[in-house]
């Protein structure tokens, strides 16, 4: 029996900064019916509350906790560690490591994320040496690269972990989707068994199968960056909805606890 | 009959800037006794004037066409091919270039070399959006990184290579030691069979195991970045010398042309 769902932000809630018809009010819906929910992105470039303001902004009710990202999941890690860590991370994404000491000549861990424009090679480096010194590695995603808002392609963060890797010889730790440790970490989060958790998202790996491979259901939805052809891999979803506003509906249909 | 010298330089010929006690007298002496000299290294950040310059100032004669180099090689590539290409490199390497038009929207070929603190996200960016667009990649060495001069280790290419790898699924071409087709440009280069040259280094797999590989015999010096633990992995040398110094006695002793 399903008590809960993890939904992904961009292509699931939102897509190219509005959000997808219907889903707004169907978060509103679920919510009310009963089931726990968690927004699940992979964002690493924005901190919790930067993702509040965006979700408010577009009409959906989130507070910080209700959000599970990826340098939210390595602030936990790095706390519960008592660790140090250099961090190669936006501003933004900086702000979720309060209480970890992030101004040591030897950190205990490397955290990558994505910096844009802000990467340089002083940055890297400095990650390269602290790696050769002894530190651990936190990615937060292996992404290669995404969209920007003008149609152009721009390097994600797993270029950058990449280069590390391969200079250090250090295998990362990611805590980001489809990583088992980031998908139990969000259901430790929410407090309740994978069994009773389905993630809902666009993307067929990211998403619906790296919550497969953690003990949770996987929900597809036909937006964001569904293809067609994503049906035809190896990753069955356990569910294919055409938008996450149909949600509400089909669980209704089922005779579930709406 | 070995009628060739293929020499590397940093470790070989000069170590931190300064020559290796009796290595340009004994260039000198394999020059008279009839011996094709080349310099070959790994150089990726320099272009052959300023590698002439610098050998010339420790009292090492060369000219141009004495040293082949990642750069010179891939410009001769290039120009092989006519093709075009996008330079990651420094402006130094560059100036290898002429004749390659580097100005163009949809390059041929991507070239990355060291570019130390000149590397920027944009540069790497423009990098793999060509890549993207169907450009091929050309590796000018796969380093994972060096020790700068005041003890630090710094960043080499191999790292943007595999940035660049990871987030385009490019595979490159290695031009380069111990990369195949670059002992096999150096010896076309000299103008002698690869069975008539021997490759000197301080690196036991860059430059001995590579070129055995290729068909040429590998002379390692126990100066540079040599350790006794060299001798205990797969590579053989062909012979071990205790610097390049000794190089002409040797042939001398074994009734060699000198």
């Amino acid at each position: 029996m399903v008590r809960g769902f993890l939904l992904d932000l961009d292509g699931t809630v939102y897509d190219a900064g509005r959000p997808i018809a219907g889903a707004p009010q169907a978060v509103e819906r679920l919510r009310q019916a009963g089931f726990a929910i968690r927004f699940v992105t992979n964002t690493t470039s924005r901190d919790r509350a930067a993702l509040v303001g965006k979700l408010q902004g577009m009409g959906v009710e989130a507070g910080l906790n209700d959000i599970f990202a990826p340098p939210y999941a390595a602030a936990c890690f790095l706390r519960e560690k008592q660790a140090s860590a250099l961090l190669l991370l936006t501003e933004s994404a900086q702000r979720e490591f309060s209480g970890v000491p992030t101004d040591v000549a030897r950190p205990n861990y490397v955290v990558v994320g994505d910096m844009g424009e802000q990467w340089s090679f002083a940055a890297l480096n400095a990650g390269f040496r602290a790696l050769m010194a002894g530190a651990g590695l936190i990615a937060l995603g292996l992404g290669r690269y995404w969209r920007t808002a003008d149609g152009e392609l721009s390097l994600d963060s797993g270029p950058f972990v990449a280069a590390l890797q391969f200079a250090s010889g250090v295998e990362p730790v990611v805590l980001g989707k489809p990583a088992r440790p980031f998908f139990q970490m969000a259901w430790q989060d929410v407090g309740l068994e994978p069994s009773q958790l389905a993630m809902v998202g666009d993307d067929i790996d990211g998403d619906v199968g790296g919550a497969q491979r953690a003990g949770l259901r996987g929900i597809l939805v036909r937006t964001g960056k569904f293809r067609e052809q994503d049906m035809e891999g190896e990753v069955r979803p356990d569910m294919l909805l055409d938008s996450l506003a149909d949600l509400p509906d089909v669980l209704k249909g089922a005779g579930s606890r709406e």
